[in-house]
């Protein structure tokens, strides 16, 4: 009998971010999905009656989500959002150097697998980044910027902080983090003293 | 009797780069690469014995040339750098708008996907990456930066035209590369600025 029980979808549902996190989308079948996370074939459909595509979408939320709290949590602990911007910089290329430069964005590679071959999961990947963006914006504006820049430096560092982790992840190096991270954190430094000074 | 024309060669090549560029390496199969290419399998084996692998490898080389050819000439015939970079990211948010975002970096998904699963091709995309660094970094130090900042630039600028594109496609909107376009271009003004009050 088909066991349907609730751990299961959880166990399902972080295996699958672990598996994309190292491998992608594509290259994640449904047999290392069940076998990861112990979960029966039965209960994947069960729970994800649209199979690998549905479960996908749930995954990448997920993992989204706490992807998002531990960077608005490195921000929020410092003294003020420039040195958090900085320090997250710092923390990304820490955790890359710690996890042999496995660990980076969870939503990255399948974001650029989707974008042009699966609508359902190019848009759930579209709203993960518009909302990190958001909640980066909204701190910036708490700090005394202004709604427009707020955003320019919002999808700034975000792309950055994405296109560091993949030319750090190709060169097994954190140059290109600490290059992007002391760059967007000195125009940090430059808006936040040019709103001062108003 | 397998068809062994050097011309199933390029064939083979130029549409597996043109396969990676929208669905990956792993959402590419031999069976697409070949249909695609109209060469027949005998010949993929023929002209590379390793099989998808080696393909890839020769793939994105060959696919990498002809990016860095068309980034640098964009860049070369613009009056100066600075100006050619501003024209670079214009030029990419064009391409993606004219393509309905399929159309950006032919490295980074490959990139991403292999990053942590396969090592030999990893150290292709990170040749790859690091010659693009290179051939930017050259022209900051022609137009008057040290080595140091040059290389930072550098890279700083290829980690934001990839976060770009990532952004780009997920939202199919060139908001953020028009947003890390203004941000690296006068980066660049005031360092060439500085470098020339000196």
């Amino acid at each position: 009998m088909t066991d349907l029980r609730p751990d299961n979808r959880h166990r399902l549902v972080t295996a699958t971010a672990g598996l994309f996190l190292r491998r992608g989308y594509h290259g994640t079948g449904l047999k290392e999905i069940t076998e990861t996370s112990r979960a029966p074939v039965g209960s994947l459909y069960h729970h994800f009656p649209g199979g690998k595509e549905e479960l996908a979408a749930e995954s990448l939320r997920v993992a989204a989500d706490g992807y998002e709290g531990v960077v608005a949590a490195v921000i929020d602990s410092a003294p003020d959002v420039a040195s958090g911007i900085r320090v997250s910089f710092a923390a990304a290329a820490e955790v890359l150097r710690l996890s042999d430069y496995a660990d980076a964005c969870p939503i990255a590679t399948v974001a650029l697998e989707v974008a042009s071959t699966n609508e359902r999961l190019r848009l759930v990947t579209g709203a993960i980044f518009e909302g990190w963006t958001e909640m980066l914006a909204t701190r910036l504006r708490s700090a005394g910027l202004d709604a427009v820049p707020a955003r320019e430096i919002a999808l700034t560092y975000l792309a950055a902080l994405e296109g560091g982790f993949l030319l750090c992840r190709a060169a097994k190096s954190t140059e290109a983090m600490d290059a992007v991270g002391r760059f967007v954190a000195d125009r940090v430094d430059a808006a936040l003293a040019e709103a001062d000074s108003r």
